[in-house]
């Protein structure tokens, strides 16, 4: 593994029910074109509010996958 | 939109259960004074442990609302 | 409660389903072997991928609790 | 001056032209509700984008103020 | 105590002996108007100096005060 | 706009007059290649210096855009 | 010197009356199990209010110490 | 240029007008003493506020500048 | 050089030897597609441990290039 | 006073009592060859220990000065 | 690998030569006690300097391990 | 030792060869006019490519050095 070398990239997901959700919609739309994902980082957390409460959480994640070489 | 003045107050919020209740409880109280309520930033999470278990979440939100005109 | 002198560690818990879980696994370790937590800090958030998903949530918390004096 | 207490709070304005412009108009806003505006720091600068091109620009500032003793 | 929001302010105490004495003036002003104040967290300490000495002291506090539900 | 996902990019653009044009320059060379921009952050403002004045200034920003689904 | 290791340990130290104060009383404490501490480095101040005013402060201090070899 | 070595103060320039006015009479200032300036980075942007608007601006640049060998 | 636009990417280079051998190994995996790379910035270093020894030092860098306009 | 440019040193000042002490003697010792400071900002607080006890409080200041145009 | 807890401590080593070697003594010295070493992080580089060269190299490091259950 | 008083200066290093040789050199430069360098702190580290790999590596150290009383 030690000859590997990653890229990370920046996302925001978002999820109307938590932070864990928004987390999963960001890795969901970079898995349709980025192949070996490996670990994700939770960069900011927000939010948009409706009506007092809670609309959509906003998560940014950096996600790192492997470069083929 | 763009001749908006938003502000930003901190608040915490508790819950027994999750991070995600923590900062809905902050929003419903500030909700009892504040109209207008658009967003807000997750700026600190933290919690108190009673009897080895999380007795509730202290998640530490800024807020922020349009000042009316 | 003034004269007290607390301890803090930092721990990393893992959780497949949530950043809580990774947090209560995190404390229930440190449990078995530390009397009188009293509070934890949430330092990073982060997770391992598998297959494009969320395999399990990594935590890294800090941990305060009262020294005996 | 040494006796004084101030308090800080935490505007965002806008403005399509130019940071300075957004900070103005913060100042502008802030200054019919609260005397003795002392100094203010800037704390984050974005914007809105629209058609590719700058929409607004965003200046989050704290704003310092004497509080009469 | 898990039920409780909390609201915190910024405010900048000042004192020509001692940063201790800069944020107790700061709780002393602030005490005018808010009732139940928890906690205190020092953000910054700077001050004005004269003559090659330290004139006053100005230390910025975060104060922590349970909003009354 | 709960179900969307964004991309976050990092640039530098320049300009000889302003931060303002160095934001400008940035945004319209992505926007070449990239739809739906949505916002700016300023993440650093720095310059180049020729015969002791400011001969570009040089500003980092993040650009976030919307991914198609 | 040059091939010492160190190791660092976090401890919140409390003082009704002083920053100074509360360190002492986190270095008393560490004192009792730990010998060749060397350096400290204040990582955090803040304190509990009583009735509006300091009750006692509460300082995060990392300390260093020389693991024997 | 990889044998250069560099030197990098820290000046507060000021200006009625504008964060990159204050930049240049910082650059200015610096001028008359010091040769070879190659950089800056912006690190603060502040002003001080009188009868309600900016007063001035006030910025904190580091300066970077070659050292004779 | 004023009217430049650089993008800045992301990447972990792995080394079993150096921190150094780590920048170069991610340097060299970029450079299979990116032309024109000017400069990195380290902004993390850490690494895996296998045995109680160094297995690989794992470098996190952002790379700057010169996007053609 | 807009019209000023200030510059900032940076100096660490020791004292076996209080870190006031050690900002006043950095102050005494750079009072010997600065004229016109102005204000001073705390960067780092830390301390040599000796027996178990503090020896020594190390506290790292910027000092802002005016110079002379 | 989900269901691990890891703890991280802070060390300090030291090396004449390199920052590699500094790290290299500090998990040496860690591993005399702690087995189970997963991974360290560099927290701090700095060092000591006579006669104006470097004497020894001193790196912070944060080092996970982990707890068995 | 105690009432000594040290100030620190911030320079850039550069070498084609390492992060140590780097801080090596800005060092030596230092000493042509500096007496009683005591300690360096590495502040950031970065590094010019040509051709696809590293030029040469620019590290920026603050330098602490004893101020005769």
């Amino acid at each position: 593994m030690s000859d590997h070398v990653y890229k990370k990239i920046e996302l925001v997901g978002s999820s109307p029910t938590s932070i864990e959700g928004a987390v999963s919609n960001a890795l969901a739309r970079a898995g349709q074109t980025i192949r070996n994902m490996r670990w994700f980082e939770v960069v900011e957390t927000r939010g948009h509010i409706e009506n007092g409460e809670v609309d959509h959480w906003q998560v940014t994640v950096k996600i790192g996958f492997t470069l083929d070489s």
